[in-house]
């Protein structure tokens, strides 16, 4: 085919199917389903360009066949959500099909603005140059803004360097949000002014539509330089347009997202945590880490890891950040596997050990003394 | 136990669990996964109502276990992205757990707005006061703006009820976003000049953020009386904000949605579009249909249909969409199945008859000759 392949969307599909020509019909399927969605004798011609192209077909293991399709970017546009469908959308309603890889184009990332501040941005925001950086949840929802405020104060004093919201935080009656907000960020404003540390509260922000750029500005105006959001449920394109005013950092949260990690119908994580999330402008990136309550294999987090940090257009690398019951006691050896360039979040380990900010100074202690020195470099896989 | 069992938040997951002392643990730990979400030892004196409670616990299938839980509301307060939180959030990002049954208590439901317009509110939008509903997309991407408006004329000029955009339709340079709602807007209201009809062009909404209220003041302002919304995408409480202001009918898309449907893990379709699509102030909610290219079974279909029109606090009924490649000519024997009060969403199916308005026009003609008279009656199921 003579056409020139560059500057298109590729992807590859796993799909379950017997045969090649089974694998074949599924993949056109594919192609015309995410784009002009109509028989293809009924394409006209100026829609031709929009379906996609089947590129390259091959064996999967017994019972699948990974193809590669190509897209023209003007299927897209600028519109993230469009994007997605392209992806994800109605194949989404069928059934064996598994995004597991995917490129854009130049032209296209060059559309999105991607992490307002990145990897670098965020060590600068919490004056953490080079270790390792700690997270630290506020939890449970039933407790009052001043219970979560003393929270926050005992993480912060301890030394960690995001304290963010439970993502169940919302405007519940025990902790409306604007009382909530304004006591945890004044706690760990005290904290900082105590120790001399910069920790940065993360506020959840829950509440959709306009009413998000709200609580947004409220957040902002408290002094709070970071937020909490959950990609699907707030919407992708919110948290685009959150990034993209550039005044504070989006740390993004997996919750809900989990049915789309199936293994044979929905997203790979590493693209959808890794490339996705950070082209919507999540600066850091959480996700249910490996040897956890969740079904992430290492290899799984590595890749995250990969895409999160990898070059991509001129998008700023991303901060990824393994929670999901992360053992405070195992830190020093996620840090040997996972480098220097990771966020840790630990939230139940912390809080068994009753004494809030003793806890997070020992494990912000060992995150220093593991990050040290020679035994750790940056792990990246290809 | 002598707690008052009314007014909570009542849900009941299928649990992939071998036996019974294993799907309790597994209960348990969602019911304390989706709400304080650390361990039992942790759970401050405030935050003990917050978890939920098991109800019942019974066999389900050779694999699995049914359980009932419930929940105080208090968890969730006016949040409805809280609710999605609470209820397949991160147990989303586990495995073998699916949210088969939710039963929202009478005080919770009264926060929410739901439906504007509901199915009478559509019915007296689209002069149909008692027949199917019939609505078509203008489609593929790639044509112009004046192409789409062409299609969008013949489809209204054909007596469909409501005309709408492609899902996939954004920004894109081939059709921009502006030119295309005012053309196709305005060639639906020639349409129903001439023809003294009453369609209704619902544009889609596909860019987030605050720019998604520029885009639906545009085009309110062009006269659009309905949009069209994929809650997944666009995001849950940002359908409910668009829903809430009571000035336009919202047609939901489930583009996105089908990773959640999965049979082991995930939500039940008639929850899904049925419950939650209608609590976001769905109008009228397109699902994929039985016996089409998509998984749904006739039994999903028609829960659907049951969820979106039976009593939910004093929420309007919304209309189920039935589409997702629904033949014309076995469009009489859908109303058999699905009653008076459904809309048809027929693409391909009309496009590939090429002549659109004469399509429409027969199709719109078998459909009130099949729910005249006697052979027609609303199926429910319970």
């Amino acid at each position: 085919m003579a056409q020139p392949r560059t500057g298109r969307i590729r992807t590859t599909y796993e799909l379950v199917a017997g045969s090649r020509r089974m694998a074949l019909v599924k993949a056109r399927e594919l192609t015309v389903e995410q784009t002009v969605e109509v028989p293809a004798a009924c394409v006209p011609p100026a829609s031709r360009r929009m379906v996609g192209r089947i590129e390259a077909l091959a064996r999967h293991g017994a019972r699948g066949w990974r193809v590669r399709c190509s897209y023209d970017p003007a299927v897209v546009g600028d519109a993230l959500l469009q994007l997605l469908n392209l992806l994800f959308g109605n194949a989404s309603l069928g059934r064996g099909a598994r995004l597991a890889d995917l490129t854009l184009p130049g032209p296209l990332l060059a559309r999105y603005s991607g992490p307002a501040f990145g990897v670098a941005g965020l060590r600068k925001l919490c004056g953490v140059p080079q270790r390792p950086l700690l997270c630290a949840p506020a939890k449970p929802i039933g407790l009052s803004g001043a219970a979560l405020a003393r929270i926050c104060y005992a993480f912060a004093a301890g030394g960690a360097d995001i304290v963010k919201d439970d993502h169940g935080l919302a405007d519940q009656a025990t902790a409306p949000f604007k009382d909530r907000v304004a006591r945890c960020q004044d706690a760990v404003c005290e904290a900082n002014a105590r120790t001399g540390g910069h920790a940065v509260y993360a506020p959840n922000l829950a509440r959709g539509g306009a009413q998000l750029f709200d609580d947004l500005d409220y957040a902002l105006a408290r002094g709070c330089r970071g937020v909490l959001l959950s990609p699907l449920l707030i919407g992708p394109d919110t948290v685009r347009a959150v990034a993209a005013r550039g005044d504070v950092a989006v740390l993004a949260h997996p919750t809900f997202t989990g049915s789309l990690l199936e293994r044979r119908h929905g997203i790979a994580p590493a693209v959808l945590y890794g490339t996705l999330f950070r082209l919507m402008g999540s600066d850091a990136v959480i996700y249910p880490n490996a040897e956890s309550r969740f079904p992430l294999t290492l290899a799984d987090c590595l890749a995250i890891n990969h895409r999160l940090r990898a070059p991509l257009g001129r998008l700023k690398p991303a901060l990824p950040v393994a929670g999901g019951g992360v053992d405070a006691a195992r830190v020093p050896y996620w840090i040997r596997r996972y480098g220097r360039d990771t966020m840790f979040l630990v939230g139940s380990s912390l809080y068994t050990q009753r004494d809030l900010r003793a806890a997070t100074a020992r494990l912000v202690d060992s995150i220093r003394r593991s990050s040290d020195g020679a035994g750790i470099e940056d792990h990246h896989v290809s």
